[in-house]
């Protein structure tokens, strides 16, 4: 049996700063290599809100948005052999390979197989799989979640255990992972460590909670919008800071609070000062500062030279450098086990139909994570 | 026998741009935990040139400069313990004293037991032990080596081997173990690595022999002065590159000759733009940037924070990382067992009476190190 086109409904983005639209799309079935998935729920990230903006210099349109989803094997194409159809899995953006330089080199996540057609909003062989009366629709972040059905290479699926939750752990695609692995993988924070995360969106409190599960002996949490430092709290924060209480940068804070500053500082927010800030306020001779965050477009950091001539040093982190398909499953294993919890970060669970709303939630700063669920 | 005063011939820097003027100065005894040097040879280096110049901020006039030298102790304070009289010992401005935050962290060599009065030109106690008919003269890094005696704390000298020649090892001091260290220790270069390497002054060529040393597999030297590549070839590099020569940026030209960038790079001039260039010259996913160049006051390093999420690190290093007492007479002994050699770095020999003339080789490129000998 062939698989057939499927009419999906999916939300789409048809121009920058328009509202996402509900449309009913044509979604093609899997080329070879590519696997189509039915997605149960997804998550509304921060990045899908900046690509919508047109800020993204390389945003495409028109797209269909998404990229923290979590879903079910629907039909693979030739050739696929580590999915089946009914496999639970996480749409990965970034892909494992297991064969490029980057894969190969056992220092980074990086995968680039597919990187150039993905940025262009494309599969690997530079075709969409959405489409509308036959005009095409574009990928997004190789996920678009945003969409009932979606098609994705093999190696952008991470295939996880069946009875994990998906509407939970589709953030496990995206924000939860990025700032959990920042902490445990790029910065490897030790037991006793003394951190600082700046921000405390869905990413900043996932670093919160891997610098507790690091057993980091004090974990400082910045913003400067004290209605998320219950929540800090709660998941481990040892001391919240509001840079508006503070005449002087918040950095000098920190360094005076910390009698020198921190081991390791994230900046979750995607703010060139904050970057700054998170930098000079770790700890001469060996504190290190991982950005997380990303900036907008042409944005630049900066600092003076001898604040890593002695000794600090600056980083940054994807995906919290775990490699999707080899390592992510793990992360899911590890919330089965109630390692971490996730249902802390869904404040909000709507219809895609919602889906603008989830967007409007964000950008007042009253969500954490908004998940859609298809089924609603 | 107690100490007495002794009168020493000494360059002193009288004010900023000043040509050094020699001078005898009185030379007090060691105090407690102090001793006192006869300076058998010193190099010179910018970092001298730098203060005397007067863009440095902390710079503090009248001073004796020099700080990477070679003595014999001539006697010592209450309470010392580690050196004895005629022990061979090398000046260190960044000191080990083994039981601050710092020394203990095992993280750095930044001790910082005597940072406060060594960067106000004191000794310990807040005083100075140079004077010219009682008017202080302050001391310089803490070592003040263009004087024919000196004094420093204990925890500022390293034991050497006595069959070392000071006159070549004192280069350890300072400029040999700087790039040394930070291709070894800082970076940890692996076999096979690819470095690049801008600035060929005595550091970047440190950092060549570090790199050759760490068996690299393509050491690729940048200047604009092409008659350092000879010797830079001579001391390992496979590729040397005039920026001059290209029409774009060199970072684009080293990320093109590497088949996508560098495993590392160092940064040995003290320039914020090259700085740039070096940490964007390195490989997507892993490579990383070291700062060993000072850069000029109020001087600020920038890029696009991508870089960094994209797995570059920014990092910077101080002496190499090494740490003074325990790990530099090692150094020595590396050298005394012929692993590197250090009269390709000694272009110029001159008596304490010439220093000027050495400042003035240095500007105009054509010394990579002139060491006053004492005795000349």
């Amino acid at each position: 049996m062939t698989a057939q086109v499927i009419k999906s409904k999916a939300a789409v983005a048809w121009g920058p700063g328009q509202p996402l639209k509900m449309e009913t799309v044509d979604v093609a079935p899997p080329k070879a290599g590519e696997v189509r998935i039915k997605v149960m729920a997804t998550g509304v990230c921060h990045t899908d809100a900046f690509t919508l903006s047109g800020d993204d210099p390389e945003g495409i349109f028109p797209s269909i948005l998404g990229h923290e989803g979590g879903g079910i094997v629907e039909s693979v194409g030739e050739g696929v052999t580590s999915v089946k159809v009914g496999d639970h899995v996480i749409p990965l953006y970034t892909p494992e390979c297991g064969e490029c330089k980057f894969c190969k080199s056992g220092k980074t996540n990086l995968c680039q197989k597919i990187r150039e057609t993905q940025g262009k909003g494309l599969m690997p062989d530079g075709t969409t799989r959405f489409s509308i009366n036959g005009e095409p629709i574009y990928h997004y972040m190789g996920c678009s979640t945003f969409s009932e059905y979606t098609v994705l290479p093999e190696i952008s699926l991470a295939k996880i255990n069946k009875d994990a939750p998906l509407e939970e752990v589709c953030l496990l695609g995206c924000g939860v992972t990025t700032g959990m692995g920042a902490v445990t993988n790029t910065a490897d924070v030790q037991p006793g460590d003394t951190v600082a995360v700046f921000g405390l969106g869905g990413i900043g409190l996932s670093a919160i909670i891997g610098a507790q599960m690091a057993k980091a002996g004090r974990i400082i949490a910045i913003d400067i919008n004290p209605s998320k430092f219950d929540l800090a709290r709660k998941l481990g924060a040892t001391d919240c800071v509001n840079p508006k209480e503070f005449d002087k940068p918040i950095q000098e804070v920190i360094v005076e609070m910390t009698d020198g500053g921190v081991d390791f500082s994230f900046e979750c927010v995607g703010n060139v000062h904050l970057m700054r800030s998170a930098l000079e306020c770790c700890h001469k001779g060996w504190g290190e500062s991982v950005i997380i965050g990303v900036a907008g477009a042409g944005q630049e950091i900066s600092t003076r030279p001898f604040q890593l001539v002695t000794g600090r040093v600056w980083k940054g982190s994807a995906f919290g450098g775990v490699k999707g398909r080899s390592e992510l499953p793990e992360y899911v294993e590890r919330y089965m086990n109630g390692e971490f919890k996730l249902d802390d970060f869904i404040t909000h669970t709507m219809g895609l139909e919602e889906v603008n709303e989830a967007f409007e939630l964000m950008h007042k700063g009253e969500s954490i994570r908004t998940v859609i669920h298809f089924d609603k």
